[in-house]
């Protein structure tokens, strides 16, 4: 018995074509790091407080200057619309309502206008194409659709290899899912690809081209945290893209304490991969993230369409209310040295 | 083949109601401390003492100021009336004639006057509500039945979520074998909920409404044993509930050290969860605690009557006697350097 | 496939009564320390050396001043008259051809001096009665029969429970294969029980009454073995006598390495328990023993009689040699440093 | 699902004869180390870096000064001529055309002139006899046939015993498949066996003798390394001879950043055993190596004749490029601390 989230990912199976699940499982690869992911926030366990009131908890978190009633928000994922045919504006909906924050991913299916106009707080996600002036439009679009932040997805320099147990997703779904913010001769132009030469002065001509803070999503060394907050990013997110890119990279859950020790003081550092739990979210934030993402969990939501992902905004924040209080947390900066070390493998 | 005190569990489940049973099995969320709990006493090795006298061995122990003929105790559980008719009877009165010592839950079934008639030697378990002034007569009540000493629950501020597997024993247990010690309108009265601002000012309050020294059980930080010990707690009682608060908290034989290391020296150090077997208890010991409790094992036993409370009693004894003279121990002090170090995960 | 040795136990289960392979097998309790044994000798890893002349290889050892053609002897057991109907006297001819020593048990079913005749170099073991006097004659008789040296077994103050499979052997073995090296009347003597107060001055008494040098048999700890040098044991025998007595005492692989440091420079350093291959004994010398001895292996090899016996020696040695080579050892010395470290848990 | 490279073993086991098969598979004795070499490279985690242009990746490296395409070459392997009909020349010629190079058994098959006229680039793997004198017309023959270094295995100085299942590959093989480059009168001839006592001034009469560069194949000692070059030696090779030699050695991908610390420097070193796909090789340069090698995969793509080994240099080319880029890594030198440590066992 695991209540309705532990039931989340099976309840999507019944509803969604093969394809379409399967797209949404899938890793790079054998999947090490995707199946990784989900055990290694597991493996970590708790030191609760005592004796201390706990009476108010405030789960909440300031993103990039604004208050987020959650301490998570939903990750940037392709195919919303195969998932739910109101794909991204029942996302916004639901997360807005919950006093929370999506990420649009730039192949989004729904146009960000349409987006804006649900008045959700909405951040875009961005792969730059070779020729980064093609991406200018798009980028304008998105500022004027109430984009707040732009979020430069850097660790897919090329999509990884996928070994797709039947049919791919790509030859049954409709085109007109994906890719919409574009023009429509966008995907053939010279120089349309994705970048493969990205460095840390990119960053600099997104922040004025967009006009937006940038945030970096796929970092898991210090080392480029540190390069990306000197190049004025003004959040890293600890990510592996959900062990779609490179498989066998670490779990995030490994790599985090790392990057949030090296540049926490300086820049907002957020996590993705794996977090399904309010406990897995706890956890997330003792290991020193100022706020998780999550991918999959919403995108199953969505399969139960808008009120899904409001359950799911309901069911983890009480459940992470409820570990605070158990915790003798009463805010998310209360949760930093709440874990035992070393972590139990295999827990 | 396991002997009597390995089948101890599967035999009470052929005699308890389902619910019942899943009751005493059940831990909160994913149970997964619940399910640590047993192995993480067994991945501990000694490194047993040879050439040393063990033809008398004494494994009972000083417990605030009163001999136990026993190194451990009976944790508080409610419901023990659902578990067999005499429930808290019978198993004050079997640990007593064992020279043992029971701690009886304030959710008990059984009036206290009527567990002081036993003449066994028993702690009250207490639970503060909101309102502390509402404890007094309950305080006072056990006080008169002969309690010696009150245990406060600290890892309570809310009751966590379990998923129960079928129906929950709530909806089935006579309503008359619970919390019999408060007055009949007490549950619906403003503050009488489980108090959320539990602090260290509360144990000077109850040492002194109760008159009887305090023992802070749900313990497993040392800073917080610190904070106990600096606020009057005779003892500190290492617990995670049995796993039935905040799942993946540490396991208690990963976080009893520490605590022992830190208060060791000016308070007792008691430890609970998962023991079940003398070599389990001596492991305890080893690692620094100056009693073990049991909760489930006392309980399962319960459903074979006081006689199984007995037996459990005996058999554990015998076990524990065999295993101190095999580790060259005389008395419960030779135990500590007992262990090989590092655990052996898995083992 | 695993050849002869690797089927040595399934063998001698078809030709063993149930009872007899039961004993041969068990451990005390839950029999963790038996399980853990033989894994925790292939969790070792080597870097074996190259550019070495391995031409000639010796694996012989010194063992008390009088050389061994075999790193390792035969340890004691009681009831090989059970196993075989030739018993102690088929093992002594086999492990005397093979170059070897045998250990005989104070428990043996066969007259010392019948043992003495067969030529074989052997050891007495022996436990101390609480009446150390009621030994005298045992030792005297051991000695006249040329017993070169009295390994004292100092890890059984009281023997442990084991939980038997089925039929208990004791009900079915006819009493006159056991222990036929006391007078008749020995048993029911006050003071024939095994003493339960023994101390490092036994030693001193025991080496003096018997004419011989002493080795202590059941040490895991770096104290307790020095404290038996400082007593004059001319050796330390690591055993946690194959898990029969104190379950979850630590594997001897892991308490070797630190007896070894402790000792080995005074005294010599000998283990058991769990070795079953030539790799296993070669991991046992890297890690500082002068010499292995086998427990259950040679039981089993008896099964099939002084040929059986024979076997088990000669194809160890050729798995010894052969491994000494392609390690580019010459000689036991050359063991020590051989292996990786740390072990690897599970492999 | 895992592609064509994944299902390499099983149709090979389709194809060939089953004693071929099992010859190809198997290891020394109970198959531990072999059966450890393929999960010791998987339980390495990558922290790739972003924010690096990797718009052209080079996987080639330099190899004793000559260029390679490919970061891996063709272990030497006797009975490739059982394997497919045109066994080392099919392996020359896809090799060869992929820009690698093979490196050619003693016990080959196939006339080394014959491999020299693919054009192949190749080196020699020796085995030096009691008699090195005997070795000499070979070592000729081959420096003839454009063998541009010499390959010393010297982790044989006897023959492993394996425990086949089945018939015996030598049984059933036809001996003209094996060791053709030797006089006929080779084999019984004094002196012919394997040699016992090698040492480093081997190195120096073979290099001399050959007039070719020495390489040292077998070590797993930074101290054998370090003698190795000492001794003249281009490069050395951590191997453990596909765990075909002693059972229980280290894994290589264990041993190798010892060695490469000690003499990575001095000498060229490789690597080889367990190396199955992309990510392995990439894990074995970041550990140290200038190249991997690899044995049984090339064997089971040969029984899809040329055509096989052809298409397993172009997949894993295909798969370490794509890794080095999503690795951030444009160069092999760039993989060096590519890694999170420690390993995750069992991952
Ligand atoms: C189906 C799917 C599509 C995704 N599409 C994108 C995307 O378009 N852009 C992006 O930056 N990340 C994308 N991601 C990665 C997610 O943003 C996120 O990093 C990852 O899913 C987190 O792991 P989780 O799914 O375990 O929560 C996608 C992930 C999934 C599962
Ligand atoms: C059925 C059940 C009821 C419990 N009720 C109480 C209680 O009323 N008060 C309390 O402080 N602890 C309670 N506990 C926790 C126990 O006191 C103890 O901490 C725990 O059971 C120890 O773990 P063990 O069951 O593995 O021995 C309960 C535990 C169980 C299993
Ligand atoms: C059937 C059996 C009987 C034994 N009897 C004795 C004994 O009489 N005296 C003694 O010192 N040890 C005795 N032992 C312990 C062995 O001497 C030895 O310590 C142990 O068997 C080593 O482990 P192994 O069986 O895994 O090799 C016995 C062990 C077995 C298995
Ligand atoms: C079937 C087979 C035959 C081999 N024959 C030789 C040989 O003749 N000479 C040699 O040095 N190594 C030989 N090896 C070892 C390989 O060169 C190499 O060290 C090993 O196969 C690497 O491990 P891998 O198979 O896991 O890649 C052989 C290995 C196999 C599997």
């Amino acid at each position: 018995m695991t209540g309705w989230l532990g039931g989340l990912e099976e309840r999507a199976r019944t509803v969604l074509p093969a394809p379409v699940a399967e797209y949404v499982a899938q890793g790079a690869r054998e999947s090490l790091t995707t199946a990784a992911a989900v055990g290694a926030w597991r493996e970590h366990r708790f030191l609760p407080h005592v004796l201390r009131d706990v009476t108010d908890v405030d789960p909440g978190v300031e993103l990039l200057g604004r208050r987020s009633e959650l301490p998570w928000g939903v990750a940037p994922t392709t195919l919303q619309r195969a998932v739910h045919p109101e794909g991204e504006l029942a996302m916004a909906r639901a997360t807005h309502a919950a006093g929370g924050l999506v990420v649009v991913s730039s192949n989004a299916g729904t146009p960000f206008a349409e987006i804006g106009e649900t008045g959700a707080r909405w951040w875009l996600q961005a792969y730059l194409p070779a020729d980064r002036t093609l991406a200018e439009p798009m980028l304008a679009r998105a500022r004027d659709a109430g984009a707040e932040a732009v979020v430069l997805t850097v660790d897919t320099p090329v999509v990884a290899t996928k070994y797709a147990a039947g049919e791919s997703v790509w030859a049954t779904v409709d085109p007109g899912l994906v890719r919409v913010n574009f023009g429509p001769d966008h995907e053939g132009r010279p120089g349309a690809d994705k970048a493969t030469d990205l460095g840390p002065h990119d960053l600099d001509w997104l922040r004025e081209t967009a006009g937006l803070p940038v945030v970096v999503k796929g970092v898991l060394r210090p080392d480029d945290a540190r390069r990306c907050v000197e190049a004025g990013a003004a959040a890293v997110w600890v990510s592996n893209h959900g062990g779609r890119q490179l498989d066998r990279a670490a779990t995030t859950a490994h790599a985090l304490p790392a990057v949030a020790a090296e540049v926490g003081a300086d820049a907002e550092v957020y996590v993705d991969g794996g977090l399904r739990t309010g406990l897995d979210v706890l956890t997330a934030l003792a290991l020193g993230a100022d706020a998780a993402f999550l991918g999959r969990p919403p995108l199953w939501a969505l399969a139960e369409g808008e009120t899904g992902v409001a359950r799911l905004h309901a069911e983890l924040l009480e459940e992470t209310v409820e570990a605070l209080r158990l915790a003798g947390c009463r805010t998310v900066a209360d949760t930093r040295g709440l874990l035992a070390t070393p972590p139990v493998p295999g827990a």
